[in-house]
């Protein structure tokens, strides 16, 4: 299957029928403007297009692949946590590339797998409305602080491939404890290293996962409709909604959730 | 889309390209006999066909979303984990319905998503290799059990159901525990209400993160390959492997890993 340029741009982590058109309805009215904001990195700021392209060529071109590995990849590493057996994200993305090549028959050496996952998850591009979004919540003198499952090193060449470095006054990663995401211990921890209370804070993501982790630590949130990506039924629906940053930030801004 | 029967029967929880030629490499030689068989129950006893098939229908014929909706239902389980929310497995795996209805613009109503997944997860047949090795099992002594994901009243209707009941001593969930497998806690209760030590005991099944659980608490573990099951690259291999229960009975009773 030869892939155009067009339709590797359009397979992103979901397919395109997945498209919102409505924004869901939030739930909260949160009391404070936050202190801090952390920011989930992978899809919510960085658009992880390289890393579809790069999979559905290691997968023989499957696209519809793409979002099978990327489930996996999340669900292996709360498997990580509930055996107690860290590896970094970038590695349980080449176990799970693995693990859905074998699946559907697809023949992939180790060499492949860790080509199509290790560079090109450190080099993604930030999606069109970060950086404005960044710059109005920066300027309202609120600190913004990286938050994710990336390891150390792998978000240090996120932010600088993606030239968002400058955006932020600190980066934390799941490294330190090394447990992931939404295990509430991440977001506490989180918590201390800002020395903020959990209600003075918020999360932006845009994985419902996510958003129900931190609502659960106490955490105010605000969730990213990116293409694709809709909340939980089972979990607290996020304070603020919107399909980018910058509407986000402007109803954080405003208090108009 | 129309779907033949023969296209559901087919369609299992994976592409029919995942179907294994070959048997994975074991690793561990355990040294004893074990007292207590412990058994994971979906997809490792009891055939997930009428599930795929009624998930199917929901998502507008797209079987290529049954393995994505499967894979979606764990992550969340293991979401609940990690934010200490407990919902039945059920439950769980109607709102993942409803999130890969949405992400594939595919119209599904609350009741709509409680059909495909309530009664048909709890009508299940046992695949045509389980009774021949529970038999054979149960003739030698060892006490079998079933630790399974599905909540207590879950459990009851499904050996019930698939005429397997009279072959297990007990059956334990993680509804007393209100945290799902391959959290260790899950192990080390089962292996406490049974009495045993954890080398003393085994767990079967046919989902790499089951297997990668119980070999962490210690226990002994057999892998069935099911088809488009397979282990996972980052996790300890599996004491015994065989593509079903006659041949893994086999392998245990004569010690030939």
């Amino acid at each position: 299957m030869k892939l155009t340029h067009s339709a590797i741009m359009l397979v992103g982590l979901t397919t395109l029928s997945s498209i919102a058109s409505a924004t869901e309805k939030t739930v909260n009215t949160p009391q404070v403007l936050p202190k801090v904001i952390f920011f989930d990195v992978n899809e919510t700021l960085l658009d992880l297009g390289n890393v579809a392209q790069s999979v559905t060529l290691a997968l023989d071109g499957r696209d519809d692949l793409v979002s099978s590995w990327f489930t996996t990849m999340l669900h292996y590493s709360l498997v990580s946590n509930a055996i107690g057996e860290y590896h970094h994200f970038g590695e349980i993305g080449v176990a799970a590339l693995q693990l859905v090549a074998k699946q559907n028959g697809i023949a992939l050496s180790q060499t492949e797998a860790n080509q199509a996952i290790q560079a090109p998850f450190r080099d993604l591009q930030p999606h069109l409305d970060v950086i404005m979004g960044l710059k109005k919540l920066q300027a309202s003198g609120i600190k913004l602080v990286t938050l994710t499952n990336s390891s150390d090193a792998g978000i240090e060449s996120q932010l600088k491939n993606a030239n968002l470095t400058q955006y932020f006054d600190d980066s934390l990663t799941v490294q330190h404890l090394q447990v992931y995401k939404p295990d509430l211990r991440v977001y506490q921890w989180a918590l201390e290293q800002m020395q903020v209370e959990a209600d003075e804070a918020m999360l932006i993501a845009a994985h419902a996962w996510d958003i129900a982790g931190a609502a659960k630590a106490g955490m105010q949130t605000g969730f990213i409709q990116r293409p694709g990506q809709y909340q939980f039924a089972l979990a607290k629906k996020a304070d603020y909604v919107a399909v980018d940053l910058i509407g986000l930030s402007e109803q954080v801004l405003t208090k108009q959730p």
